[in-house]
């Protein structure tokens, strides 16, 4: 019985992600889902990728959370239409909450548009947004084994962002053991290494989503 | 409808909470569940309250990871007892899987159970798993905001323990914010700041502890 309900709860989400991803498409939005265990370093790679797509895309972001507003603040800093969704309790972003915030964004002066997630690296994993693409953004001092011990996250993903590189010399993680543990879950996952901090690698990261965006 | 379904798990999952309890106290075992994101160092923390306690406190560990048996060979090589679950996708512990956890457990050998919770810091703080005591691990490179972003956690806490202090000097962490933060949600919680890498502030940790377990 309950197996039954939580399938209806889903194949409805699956339908309204639908409608979401024909709404984006109809103003030729490109999505971006980016999940994330908490503090890894999600708000930073918006901001980075806003600062290194000036001038040439323009961006969009709604903002998860449990509660707060200081990551939305952040982001309007920077001149750029934001939403935030405070889920009050919910451990994930659910298409029907995108649906309302699209509502809300003026998706006409829109190119781009990132989604951060709720801090967790299981939930969201099962919840279409209507996205086009979805980033697991992962940190240094997280450890090398997070895609062994939370597979499904980096097996429904179609890139991940090793994020916080600048820590490297000071904390145990070896980047060949996480390149490895994350190929044994998903062999056709691209692999950024970054740091917000530094600036390090955003480069490659940017290049890389302007190609997706090229080929939706 | 669904709502309904979601109550009656809840009750008996509390219902079975207490029934561990009362075979945890039956034993004169003293559990305590840890909590936390991903990453934050409850293995770390585990393994070295075990050393700490070690000819002191005869401990037992219950170890939760969606999958892998990473932690608990470490844990094994201690020579301490220790119970792997699985849960296979679930975000969480329940009561269930520690009534099950405790029935492979040897309890007459055992003082004190360390629960190491899946990593997550939303859903397990809805789950009582009959333990006495529930401690948050943060940890420095996640960020001083956490509290504020996920209070539910927070506030079911008995203590937290924010780790990777050796990290302080690399990153961006004001550790009055972070105190502040946690007494906005909670004025009862007890902190201890530590470095499973040096060691530092384990001894702190370690006392209020044992001084638990007296006051059971």
């Amino acid at each position: 019985m309950e197996i039954k309900v939580l399938k209806d709860i889903l194949g409805a989400n699956d339908q309204m992600a639908r409608n979401n991803q024909q709404l984006l498409d109809k103003h030729n939005v490109f999505a971006v889902n980016l999940m994330a265990s908490p503090g890894a370093g999600k708000t930073s790679l918006v901001l980075e990728t806003i600062k290194a797509l000036q001038g040439k895309v323009r961006v969009g972001v709604i903002e998860g959370d449990i509660s707060s507003t200081f990551d939305s603040e952040l982001i309007a800093g920077q001149g750029v239409p934001v939403v935030q969704i405070n889920t009050g309790g919910e451990c994930h972003l659910d298409a029907s909450m995108i649906c309302n915030a699209l509502d809300n964004l003026p998706l006409a002066d829109i190119d781009l548009l990132l989604v951060e997630n709720v801090g967790n690296l299981v939930c969201p994993a099962e919840f279409n947004l209507g996205e086009h693409c979805k980033v697991v953004v992962a940190s240094v001092p997280e450890g090398d084994d997070k895609p062994i011990k939370y597979p499904a996250m980096f097996l429904i993903a179609n890139a991940v962002v090793l994020n916080k590189t600048d820590l490297l010399p000071y904390v145990k993680f070896d980047s060949d053991r996480f390149r490895e543990a994350v190929r044994g879950v998903n062999r056709k996952l691209d692999i950024f290494e970054v740091s917000c901090t530094t600036g390090d690698g955003i480069d490659r990261w940017v290049s890389w989503l302007l190609s997706q965006m090229g080929r939706k």
